[in-house]
């Protein structure tokens, strides 16, 4: 049978579980991973996360597909690095930004590409973190689709059908906005809220007592830095937006309980139980 | 054989769980259910959280162990109002505050009191939320236990331990301050970023977006507004402070990215990933 091929580039938790789902859902597909950490490829190789490793970068541009899943400054530099990509080649980044990305691809390129953002992920990171169920029936955004081939967008939206993931579209500005809300600024304030206690006099006796909650609000604390530290910097904008808003709810409930508007406190409070309803 | 009675007082996640995690450890207990809602009463009759119901004062305050798992203001309302104690029962709390509790008991009273904190929960609640191993290897605390009489500690710590939960030691004063950071301002920060997301002008296009990160992170701004409206007013000034430390690592936080401060923004970051070492 004739595969097609795939290069995933980085070999982390996101590539890694592509790699995985993709090998799980179908054999019609011969996956090369490429890393510029030479544990990784070990590693992924030994976890069977691809087929085989290379950084071969002719071997690489001459894949049907290839997947960027690095950090998201690396990733434009990644692409307008590329030479000689057919015009049948489908380019897809899976970063949490779009559109610094989605606007600073090369010209000849940007019909070649698809941008996509994966609402799926854990506060761990390397190849080890990598799991096969990672983006089965979780939210796929493919934003400024009208920008790519009509050959790519359909490749792409085949590609993310076959591991089960829910595709919604969205323009690249819109998504940046609504990404700083739901997956930025929480970042910012687990972040914040594990430095807070850290910053105790007696931090250790403080954690002894953690239980379901604060594990819960800074599991993602745990994030890598240097992803989050480039994700901040290309949503810098809509990152302070939103980190204003969460401050004028916080701070309308520190007002609330320093007057002591305990019934004005509740109904705050009630507000915010409609998520019930959501999920 | 001869079993010994226990009531307990709110048959909700907390009081429910505790009833059906003493029934699954050992059979030499009797356990009466009580609270002032018929519905769940009957719900916990027919879930099997407790042998049978009963709101008879004389009859619950007869028991060998009172246990009240009822907001924390009604908890001194509770107990103040109980008559004709013998000197071996034990009433033990399970409220999330421990100082105004413990100081506010009525001295007839104090050494039949035991000031507890189960460090376990969850964003539900009601009979139907309760579940037998809410408590099994979490930590408890005891706070002020010098003022409890010697029968009534270690009648306490059995049952604590009965349930496999890990018992620790505090005065009530410093388990109000831990607790503020552990527990209390993070369902403050939940509270506020589910509501700042609903504030948007496109809540629902944002929530469609939601995934592990943002579900953690407000998964208890779902908690009973009823139930932390009370903690809030009982830990007020020790919320307060420990508000304004998270605030002042949030603003840390806004100003290296509003500076582009990236270095310090990642050290910062690095910082909180510290966590991964303690749990």
């Amino acid at each position: 049978m004739d595969q097609k091929k795939i290069a995933i580039i980085g070999l982390g938790l996101i590539g890694g579980s592509l790699g995985l789902a993709i090998k799980k859902a179908s054999n019609s597909y011969y996956i090369i991973g490429s890393d510029h950490n030479q544990t990784h490829k070990d590693e992924a190789l030994e976890l069977g996360l691809v087929d085989e490793c290379s950084d071969d970068i002719e071997r690489i541009t001459q894949c049907d597909i290839i997947f960027l899943a690095i950090p998201v400054d690396a990733i434009i530099k990644a692409i307008n690095g590329f030479d000689n990509i057919s015009q049948n080649t489908t380019i897809i980044d899976l970063g949490s930004t779009k559109h610094k990305i989605s606007t600073s691809i090369k010209d000849d390129l940007r019909q070649n590409f698809v941008a996509a953002h994966p609402m799926a992920g854990t506060e761990k990171f390397g190849p080890s973190a990598a799991f096969d169920s990672l983006y089965d029936d979780k939210i796929l955004v493919l934003c400024d689709l009208e920008q790519s081939g009509e050959h790519q967008a359909k490749v792409a939206k085949e590609i993310f059908e076959l591991i089960n993931m829910n595709i919604v579209y969205m323009n690249s500005k819109n998504h940046d906005i609504h990404a700083a809300y739901i997956s930025h600024m929480p970042h910012v304030l687990s972040y914040a809220l594990a430095n807070a206690v850290l910053a105790q006099e007696d931090p250790k006796e403080i954690l002894t007592l953690a239980s379901g909650g604060f594990k819960s609000m800074t599991r993602i604390a745990k994030s890598s830095a240097n992803m989050w530290e480039d994700i901040f910097r290309q949503n810098k904008d809509n990152l302070i937006t939103s980190i204003e808003h969460f401050d004028k709810e916080l701070h309308y409930c520190k007002e609330l309980i320093e007057a002591e508007k305990w019934g004005e406190l509740n109904q705050w409070m009630q507000k915010a139980n409609i998520l019930h309803k959501i999920f």
